[in-house]
């Protein structure tokens, strides 16, 4: 028997396939709802929410229209070409559909629809059966079992997640739609964008390496963050890890490390999750950032697209409170940073301005001396200083501390307390915006890391000036100083293992 | 030469000492002062606005008073007997405040000033000579060089920090003001409460193991949160460590655990870090709970504070979706505890009311099937299966995940969706609130603990239903699967040991 003839996109590149995925100009739902409770609702409101600028397509036997859009019986009676298609129909009608994509010369297609490898033995053959027809039309396609895709670039939300975060250099692979959620949820929390994410389910057609590989040649992703249950094709996986990863960071998280997780993994996507020491020696080898918590994870991904790389591994401390500077350092030397003490130039310079009880050391322990003009000389001091290619800075924003301090008091002793709060809280607004604007320009102008950490300032809320102001430049404030001690740990490493794959010494280049 | 006779609080235990260190009947604040800017006056604003029942007498030789209360121009001519004395006194002037106290029969002294051991050889001698004073006095004194003490119960705030956490069953020793500081604020940020938190500073007299044999008699403290740079006395201490832990818990975060951690503690408290590596299997043995950052620090305390002690290590965990339960089963086996197969008649007894792609297995996924109702008694099972003796839940809070979801979107095609959005919203409220109460009536009546974690409920906020309602019992929403699970994993640690020093065997007792 003869193979049916590839349709329209069979010999398109699976890089262009899923160039037309993010960038649709129409996009269909076949198995939009007009219910509320159903998927199929949920996903083309979330399209239309989402502001999608091009035709939306609601397929549907019954209904004329669907939230204000021409809804049509079937993919073929729509007036112009689709794109891509979403199916969220019952497991029995995906082939159909997908033959519907087709004949329609969909370019790709996403499927949400549950029940496949993820069930049993039965499922997986109906799975197997799925790939076949798909690699028949030629189509790109994410899932089954998925939650769906976005770009947000494109404005396109084609996505059951009601999560619309603003557009940024961070794109993510997840084998889970709830970890991608956890992500993007934090990410709108924190005013972190996104480019895009692909919920990518059983992975039963398009593989997380090809998306992968897509990331590592999309000019709009510049980190790529993957939750990874375990790589269908391993060796394509590390093939195109290894194409990437010298061009643009990739960040991650291994779920099924365990074998009570591995369990539950094959339960999940259905995908096997592998001897996971194996993996993360090949991921390590390959240059990818191995992460350890969702925490990890978030926060590097964000560190990562907001600071430039460490030369090398030796780092400043600026404190103003001696058990952070500690923490700090400890955490800084598990990490595989060094701390190199502070030379001679700067301990003269710091004498000059610092009380006398500071600590004349590295960490630099201001011991809660002098005030944000103080904080900013020693910060400058460290950042331009050639034996340090990063600085950890403890204890940034004023105006959050005085916030949360003087809920419960401030200076009931004044006739006037509110007035004196009020001028004060406005001067340290004034005060933390400065100075955060100088963090900020000292790490453009040294092209060093500084990452920042505060109790009160890390919290993003509107009156969080700092937190807005480094927002301006997609970055963070970090709650404790391990985070920030983990965050330039792996910013060292990549740097390392770039610096290595262009022959260089450790600070050259 | 004859020593001098020991004043009035000689012959008296330091626990007495201590005793009245948390519960005086009258304050000094000696170098009290008008400026607000100056220590003095934070030190005597915290102590009235924490609204300490008794006579708070400000010593300060120009002011005739100081924020409404009369000042008096030496300790000896204040009215009544004084129990505590915080002195804020510049360093040269130290010594002889000790000796007028000595003179006056307190009891006890917080030293504040900094300027001894922590900056080098001369002012150690200077600490020396201060402690030789104290010892003669036969006070009880904390510091010098510390931020102060704190006693919820007795509604004494003799500290530095603007932080009037609610009364609670933690308390806090630390050798960093800072870090105590970033711990109670976060308890207060949650609605955690403490009893007790002493800034132990230089420990000059005082040192941390009299304030955890005190800790550990102490009917108001439940469990011991310790972070600590080094011990001055080891033998003594590891001595109170083995009293203190077959009946509370002692949580423990070392700083300085590297070279650089551990120099920095040498300006920061004087205090020598000691070899960490022995340190941590000492304590080990003693069966403290060693954790690792500040957040563990944070989350243990408030779990030990919280939840019963598990029977075993056998750990069942139910979540709404896959990856945060792929992710959840292995925090759980790498913080050594066990998750079992489900028993058959579990599995029989899901099966008659979840959806049929439920994951059949431990974790129990419900792959986000059925109601808040389904997933209650799906609880219900496994907490009351004995094959559990925990469980980790993941994904609770739906009104928390609908009022930061329909932050950008919410149903647009209804014709009046601030409307529905209220209406939905009050019914997530409703039913956030019976969950709630149910994972707490279970966890009760089972006396298992239940560790609840979710991505958007676990941010206090007025609206949080589902914290407010954990709140009640001291309870939390850990924020992601591996707070929980690490949590729990030391819940089980602590519980293993304590039926070690029983003789028991697991499960036992």
């Amino acid at each position: 028997m003869e193979a049916p003839a590839p349709l329209k996109h069979g010999r398109v590149s699976v890089n262009q396939k899923l160039q037309q995925l993010f960038h649709p100009e129409a996009v269909a739902v076949i198995g939009a709802s007009a219910t509320p409770s159903k998927w199929g609702f949920g996903i083309l409101h979330n399209l239309i929410q989402g502001q999608f600028p091009g035709p939306i397509y609601p397929i549907n036997l019954k209904e004329k229209e669907i939230l204000g859009r021409k809804a049509y019986p079937s993919l073929a009676e729509t007036p112009g070409p689709v794109d891509l298609a979403v199916i969220v129909v019952p497991p029995e009608k995906v082939i159909p559909a997908v033959l519907d994509c087709g004949r329609k010369g969909v370019a790709a297609a996403v499927i949400i629809t549950a029940g496949f490898g993820e069930v049993g033995a039965e499922e997986m053959r109906r799975q197997e059966e799925l790939s076949r027809v798909i690699r028949q039309t030629g189509m790109a396609a994410i899932g089954p079992n998925c939650q769906g895709v976005m770009s947000a670039q494109s404005r396109l939300f084609a996505q059951f997640l009601w999560l619309f975060p603003p557009a940024g250099k961070i794109s993510i692979v997840s084998q889970s739609g709830n970890v991608g959620g956890s992500l993007m949820g934090r990410g709108m929390a924190f005013g972190i964008g996104f480019s895009k994410f692909v919920s990518s389910g059983n992975e039963a057609v398009t593989k997380c390496h090809e998306l992968l590989e897509y990331f590592g040649e999309d000019p709009e992703t510049e980190v790529v963050m993957a939750y990874l249950e375990g790589v269908p094709e391993g060796r394509a996986f590390f093939r195109a890890l290894k194409r990437v990863t010298p061009r643009k960071p990739v960040l991650i998280l291994k779920g099924g490390v365990t074998e009570a997780g591995s369990r539950a993994c094959a339960s999940h996507t259905g995908i096997l999750a592998g001897e996971s020491d194996l993996f993360a020696s090949a991921c390590r080898q390959a240059g990818a950032v191995l992460v350890d918590t969702l925490d990890d994870l978030f926060y590097s991904a964000v560190t990562f697209a907001s600071q430039p790389l460490p030369r090398t591994n030796r780092v400043g401390i600026v404190t103003w409170g001696g058990g952070w500077g500690v923490l700090a350092a400890d955490a800084c030397v598990r990490e595989g940073l060094c701390l190199p003490a502070l030379p001679a130039e700067v301990i003269a310079e710091l004498n000059e301005f610092l009380p006398s009880r500071w600590s004349h050391n590295n960490p630099v322990d201001l011991a809660a001396g002098g005030g944000p003009g103080v904080l900013s000389r020693t910060l400058e001091l460290m950042v331009k200083s050639p034996a340090f290619d990063g600085v950890v800075q403890l204890g940034i924003g004023i105006s959050s501390f005085l916030r949360f301090m003087t809920q419960s008091s401030f200076f009931f002793g004044h006739a006037d307390r509110a007035k004196v709060r009020e001028t004060l809280l406005s001067m340290a607004v004034e005060s933390d915006k400065k100075f955060s604007e100088k963090v900020m320009r000292l790490s453009r102008e040294t092209g060093k890391p500084i990452l920042s950490a505060s109790d009160t300032a890390s919290t993003p809320s509107e009156d969080n000036v700092v937190m807005q102001t480094f927002r301006q430049e997609g970055k963070i404030i970090y709650p404790t100083p391990f985070h920030a001690a983990r965050c330039l740990g792996h910013l060292a490493r990549y740097a390392r293992f770039r610096q290595k794959i262009k022959g260089e010494k450790p600070g050259q280049g």
